[in-house]
C-alpha cells in the first residue's frame, strides 16, 4: 500500500525557530536566566528540566534548577519574582496531589513579568480574548501565548498551513481543524488561538465535540463557541485539513481511515495517538511529537519576557 | 448515656452577623446589589442561588439572578465587571465538568472589587500569606476572605474558642484543631487561616496529616507547614480543642470516641461527617451544619467591597 505521507521531526520545525532566538538574544546586552524550580520526585519532571537545561544552556541562556521542598515552592517563588538577575521562572508540575488544586494557585505566584510559560491568568485571559498586547494602545509589549499550544502554531505556520498572504490574524481563513483534547492547559486554548487566527475549529473530548469559529463583530475577533450536539469525532475527521491530538495514556488511536486526504496530523500526546504507519496512507504530513518545538517556544518566550522587561525599565527611566 | 453536648445552629450565629451587617448598610448612600450567575442545570445550584436571594432581600440588599447560557458566561461577567450599578458578583458553580477546569479560569474573570466569595487569586494569596489590607500601609481596604473559611472563623468566635483578651491576629493561641478536608476551596485556606491566628491546626486528607502552625519571625507571621509523617485522623482527634469536617458524600463518618470531652465539633459537609447522637457524648458544642453563616458571611463581604469601592471614590475624586 502506498503511503505518500511526510513525517516532520519537531527538531526540523525547532531550528528556524531557535535561529530567530539566537538572532533576537544577539541584540540584548546580558545573559538572560531562566529559573526551573523542581519541588517533585517524578521521573518524568527531572527528565523535562534536565532538557530544558541543556537546550537553553546550547541556546546562550543561563539555567539555574532549584530543588526546593514542597512546603518552600510559595515562598521560593515569591523570591524569585523579586530578584532582578532571574529573568525567567518555569516550575515542574505536578507538585500536589491533582484533585487538591494547589498546583493553580502555585501557578499564580510566578509574576508576570518572569512567566515564561504564559500560565498567569492575564496571559490566559488576553489569549482567549485575542489581546495581543500587554500594554494597548502603545503595543510594545506582546502578550505571552502558553508554550505547547503556541508551538502547535508553530508547526502548522511551518507546514505553511497559515496562508502567510492573508492579513496577520486571520490566516487560517478557510480552514477546519480537529482538535483532540480540550483540557484548560492545551486543548481548549489551542482550539481557541486557532480560531481567532481564523480557523473553523472541532474541539472534541469525551463530553461532546464544541465548534470553535472566529467571532464576527466583536472589538477584538474574540473567538465563539458552539455545541455540535449529537457529533462524536467520526463526523469531524473527515472534514478536516488538519488533525492534532493530546490524548494522555496509550489506549487511544484515532481511525486513521477517515483522516482526508492530504490531512496535517499532529500529535502532543506524550503516547502515540495516531498509529505511525496508516496515518501515512492518508495524511501529507505527519508530526508524531512536538516536545523540541515547545521547548524552542519557552525560549522564545524567555526573549519577550526580557525585552518586555527592558521596555519597562525605558518607560520608568 | 449522658449527652453533655449542646446543638449550636446556624441561624443563632448568623443573627450577630446579620445585626453587624444592617448596622453597616444603614451608613451607605444606596442599596447595594448583588448579581448571580446560574449557567447550569444543578438543582442545588437553583436553590442555593434561591437562598442568596432572599437573605439579600430580607436583609436591605437588592439580588439580580441573571441566568445564561454556559458560552456566554464570560462575556455577561465582564459586562458586569464595569457595570457601575452592580456592587457584588457570585457565580454558581459547577459549569464546565470539574476535570476541564474551566470553572477555575472563570473564577478569575470576576472584578477584584466586585467579588464577594472571595476567589480571586490576589484574596487567596492575602489570605495565606496573612496580609490583611489590600492598600498597605494606608490599611482602610480590607481584603476579602473566601466565605465558607471565614463562616467557620465566625463560628469559633461566637463559641469563644477565640480568645478575646488575646491581641488581634494571635486569638487561636494555644487551640488544637483538626480540620478533615484539605480542599482548595475549604479545607486548605481554613486550616491557613486558623494558624495565621495563633492555632496548632491537623489539615487531615486522604494523603495524611499535615501540621500548620503559625510561623515565627515572618514578617506577616505567615503559618508554615509539615508533614506529620505515619499520622492519621485517629492521632489528631484526641488532641484536639476543635474537630472540623467537610467531607464529601455520606460514607465518611468520624470516630466520635477519639473526639476530647468538651470539643467544639463543626460539620461544614452537607452530609452529616458527625454522628449526631454520639457527638454529643463528648463534645461541649456540636455545629451540624453552617450554611446560614455561610451566607451572613457573604453579605458582611458585600459590605466592605462597597466601602472599599466608595474609598476608591474618594481616594480618585
Amino acid at each position: 500500500m502506498a503511503q505518500p505521507g511526510k513525517v516532520i521531526l519537531a527538531g526540523t520545525v525547532a531550528k528556524g525557530l531557535l535561529a530567530e532566538v539566537t538572532e533576537g538574544l544577539s541584540k540584548l546586552n546580558s545573559k538572560p536566566k531562566l529559573v526551573g524550580f523542581l519541588a517533585n520526585e517524578d521521573p518524568a519532571a527531572k527528565v523535562y528540566a534536565d532538557f530544558s537545561a541543556k537546550t537553553c544552556v546550547e541556546n546562550g541562556f543561563e539555567f539555574d534548577l532549584r530543588k526546593v521542598a514542597k512546603e518552600d515552592i510559595e515562598d521560593a517563588i515569591l523570591a524569585a519574582n523579586v530578584d532582578d538577575s532571574v529573568h525567567g521562572i518555569i516550575v515542574y508540575y505536578p507538585i500536589f496531589p491533582r484533585a487538591s488544586r494547589q498546583d493553580q494557585y502555585i501557578q499564580q505566584l510566578v509574576g508576570l513579568d518572569k512567566d515564561v510559560e504564559g500560565l498567569s491568568h492575564k496571559y490566559i485571559f488576553n489569549m482567549y480574548q485575542n489581546i495581543r498586547f500587554l500594554d494597548p494602545p502603545t503595543n510594545k509589549q506582546k502578550s505571552i501565548l502558553p508554550c505547547t499550544p503556541l508551538a502547535v502554531v508553530k508547526v502548522l505556520e511551518y507546514l505553511q498551513v497559515y496562508h502567510t498572504a492573508l492579513p496577520y490574524g486571520n490566516r487560517l481563513f478557510g480552514r477546519t481543524i480537529t482538535v483532540i483534547n480540550r483540557s484548560e492547559v492545551v486543548g481548549r486554548p489551542l482550539a481557541a488561538l486557532l480560531a481567532n487566527d481564523g480557523a473553523k475549529v472541532y474541539s472534541v473530548d469525551i463530553d461532546g465535540v464544541q465548534l470553535f469559529t472566529r467571532g464576527k463583530g466583536i472589538k477584538n475577533h474574540k473567538h465563539e463557541v458552539h455545541e455540535q450536539e449529537g457529533w462524536t469525532v467520526k463526523e469531524c475527521l473527515p472534514l478536516s485539513d488538519v488533525v492534532i491530538s493530546g490524548v494522555p495514556g496509550n489506549s487511544y488511536k484515532i481511525d486513521t481511515d477517515l483522516i482526508r486526504d492530504g490531512a496535517t496530523c499532529i500529535n502532543f500526546s506524550s503516547e502515540k495517538n495516531f498509529d505511525a504507519t496508516t496515518v501515512k496512507e492518508h495524511a501529507a504530513f505527519y508530526v508524531p511529537a512536538i516536545g523540541k518545538v515547545t521547548i524552542s517556544v519557552l525560549l522564545r518566550n524567555l526573549l519577550r519576557l526580557v525585552q518586555n522587561q527592558e521596555e519597562n525599565k525605558t518607560k520608568a527611566s
